[in-house]
């Protein structure tokens, strides 16, 4: 094995990061909570970035690029926005520095004091909206559909690669509407765009809902969301879509004229999913030999190691290889050739079952003479002689199946981590033994809701948007509930 | 007119400003100095972005993302560097604020005061090249060939869309290798890809050259550039490509194992192109009418506007014009039919002229009669009568035409404002009255270099690389000189 990883059994966490810091995908920074994106890992989330961005564009939006600074005082413009969101956030207060009169490198120049102090965006809401109010005058300029790929600053105290870093890289869309319907719409369609993403590219499924008052982005009237499931039984928010309502027009006086000729405020949405959706893939299907990664974003999908002795095999099996290289490639196939000699064939197999390539094909001497390819599957780890005639249209077909089978098993699991409970006693045992999502009966009210995060650290992740009306009576207090909820401990 | 534009005769950086802004490219934000780039501008950007990123691909490079803030002790640990970069910067020195105590929106809570100031990176070398500290042991891990596209902020105090902004997007290169030499013809690569792209996408010719000790990037020891002519004669920097020798390898103690088992320092580059570009484009080749963008990167290459009265007409059209579009985009063109009733076809001409459309095709029922459309090239404006039969391979071959002839334009333009001077008043005749660059001798020392530009502000744009050894004396010193440089007034 070329290098160890902490087992799931182990210590889940540990196993986290191993994954990550191993498999090349990013490690910590020199500044405290941030993360360097490698380059294994940034093609990773290029790969995720290009296909949402054409999801985006073919339902109309644009991008555009808003600053990386907001002045302090329009966080306070909206009132719930302000409490959400300006608390922890990297302020700038100067902008120069000068020779250390000590002699010392650099010193921070107290002369450079800025009038109003710059917060590093944590979301753009309010930069965005100061900006559409010179934007938008009449019905004519709406709907605005404009989305914007950037970094953000969150400044967490407790960071986990990936899944919650000071900076991570994200998008926002940030849409305007004439109408409260169409808003609502939009809302909804992007949070469709987001479970079609993760499910058909990242091989996740997801359940869509919409967010409790306490749990709703601040500034929103709806926050919908899609909620996966971990393999330690914990859920991960993987995406959410807010309905704004008025709020962001009317703190920031955005009105146009109506076909009727009345101003009034503009509707609004805003939607993100973050470089956090990695670590949700890497949690949710990797072993304890490395990741896992799903064929359609792969950085690599095929890798071919050659089984040889000395120059001359090497050669002989270069010349068989290079046609199906050709081929895969013609077929959209990204496949590396690892000729290397500076490592045996079974140190580099355990590095790219560690980097979570797709399908391994090993090639050796005999296997030319035979005609045959070995293929071995990361997802199973099946390997099976594969004749090579037609060899890149089998592998497109497997990397096909790979796909759909990461799903499948993904979904079974979460499917058998769905448990309906009545009582509190089940509520306990289940989400103490098994896990998962616990789908019970609630009151309704924030309190009860607040009681049960501090029993047992669940929180509602969400109402799901397909649940069916059915009376029965809160897992805590009892009282009257019209619906089930879904509970769970979550990242 | 829809708009009106100040002519370039009157007032050259207002006409500028004019086109970015009715053009709807960019306008300045809410945040002094920030500029907010409008889907349009973005839309350009993009295309400019994602073909540098496939050259860069085909050349070897991978690209990552390293953190937005730079520990403010990194910053000295490179003595040029930290004279170059450390000043004009904007520093984080909090990481919270507070309710203000007196009800008043929120305020920096004092109590959450970093212990080491962070400043947002202007340039990434130092912070890369503590990374790569962990990334490179051996001769094995070199060469390291990464590239990041970020957003980075020089607190600029004159600032002007695109041109000079406090914020501002763009990609860099941080390259490791093993010998100078290997590092140096990194660096000459890179600055051909520049060229390549600068001169074929962007149809702006360019002189490559390298930069006078005075000029260089600050812990470089070679800054190699590509330079182009405006309008108004001055030159402007388009991209440069720097040599780093070991600068920061010795800073951030970045060693490697020899093949021949020594330790030694790794050999760096970096290079970098920026937002910047877009106003070089703007500024090279539009006209007083607006911008003319060059097919290959144009947001949109074709409009088609129809001539009709009433909604039977309107339809008849319509159904001419659904098989040229299809029939376009087959071909991999970005075509818009604009058949809204809010404004008369007068007006969209003039507004598709305003953002640079490359072709635009009118169409009216009698043209339909006649199996012809009316086409207009945006940079000649010449207008031609075209037969429909087989318009959208017309249309692609158009595109080329206009792609070179933009190209074509430049560089005479260019090249008939290269003038080689040989006295101290030619000079200053030339400068203040034809402008562009002036090939003279310089005796090569940086209180000459110094002098001139305070007497005429005429810089050293570069050395050309591919200049001639020459015997001379300087214009200013009357000193020998072996060589001519070029100078001009710049952006």
């Amino acid at each position: 094995m070329s290098k160890e990883i902490t087992s799931r059994e182990e210590d889940y966490a540990q196993w986290y990061n191993d994954l990550v810091i191993k498999g090349g995908l990013a490690e910590n920074a020199a500044v405290r909570g941030c993360m360097v994106i490698k380059p294994y890992g940034f093609g990773l989330w290029e790969n995720m970035r290009d296909q949402l961005d054409r999801m985006f564009k073919e339902t109309g939006h644009v991008n555009a690029y808003f600053p990386l600074f907001i002045p302090k005082s329009f966080l306070s413009k909206e009132a719930a926005h302000v409490e959400g969101f300006a608390k922890e956030c990297a302020v700038v207060t100067h902008y120069r520095l000068k020779n250390d009169p000590n002699g010392k490198g650099v010193v921070v120049d107290p002369e450079a004091k800025l009038e109003e102090e710059l917060i590093i965006r944590p979301t753009s809401e309010t930069i965005i909206w100061n900006t559409y109010k010179d934007w938008i005058q009449s019905y004519r300029d709406l709907p605005l559909l404009i989305n914007q790929w950037a970094n953000v600053v969150r400044w967490e105290m407790r960071t986990r690669l990936f899944l919650r870093t000071a900076e991570f890289l994200w998008q926002e869309g940030h849409t305007a509407h004439a109408t409260r319907d169409e808003a609502i719409e939009e809302a909804r369609k992007m949070l469709d765009v987001y479970a079609d993403f993760v499910e058909n590219f990242m091989a996740l499924p997801v359940i869509k809902g919409v967010k409790t008052p306490s749990e709703r982005f601040a500034g929103a009237e709806d926050t919908y969301c899609i909620e996966a499931l971990m393999q330690d039984g914990k859920a991960l928010q993987a995406g959410t879509s807010h309905f704004l309502g008025q709020n962001f027009a009317k703190a920031f006086d955005v009105k146009f004229l109506t076909r009727e000729n009345k101003q009034e405020f503009v509707w609004a949405t805003s939607w993100g999913v973050s470089t956090r959706l990695v670590g949700a893939l890497v949690m949710a299907h990797s072993d304890d030999q490395g990741l896992i990664l799903p064929p359609k974003i792969a950085p690599l999908q095929v890798v071919i190691v050659p089984i040889f002795k000395g120059d001359e095999q090497r050669g002989f099996i270069e010349n068989a290889v290079l046609p199906i290289i050709k081929g895969l490639k013609e077929l959209g196939i990204t496949v590396k050739f690892d000729d290397s000699d500076n490592a045996r064939p079974g140190w580099k197999f355990a590095e790219y079952e560690m980097k979570g390539v797709p399908v391994r094909i090993a090639i050796g001497q005999r296997d030319i003479e035979n005609n045959v390819v070995e293929v071995a599957r990361r997802d199973t780890k099946e390997k099976i002689s594969v004749s090579m005639n037609g060899l890149p249209y089998y592998i497109k077909t497997l990397l096909d199946e790979i796909q759909q089978h990461m799903y499948n098993k993904a979904l079974a699991y979460r499917d058998a981590h769905i448990t309906s409970v009545d009582t509190w006693a089940d509520f306990e045992e289940v989400l103490d033994n098994k896990g998962g999502f616990i789908s019970a009966h609630w009151d309704g009210s924030a309190e009860t809701e607040e009681a049960i995060k501090e029993k047992t650290k669940a929180t509602i992740r969400c109402i799901p948007l397909q649940s069916i009306e059915e009376k029965g009576v809160c897992i805590l207090t009892g009282k009257p509930s019209s619906q089930r909820v879904l509970f769970a401990r979550a990242y």
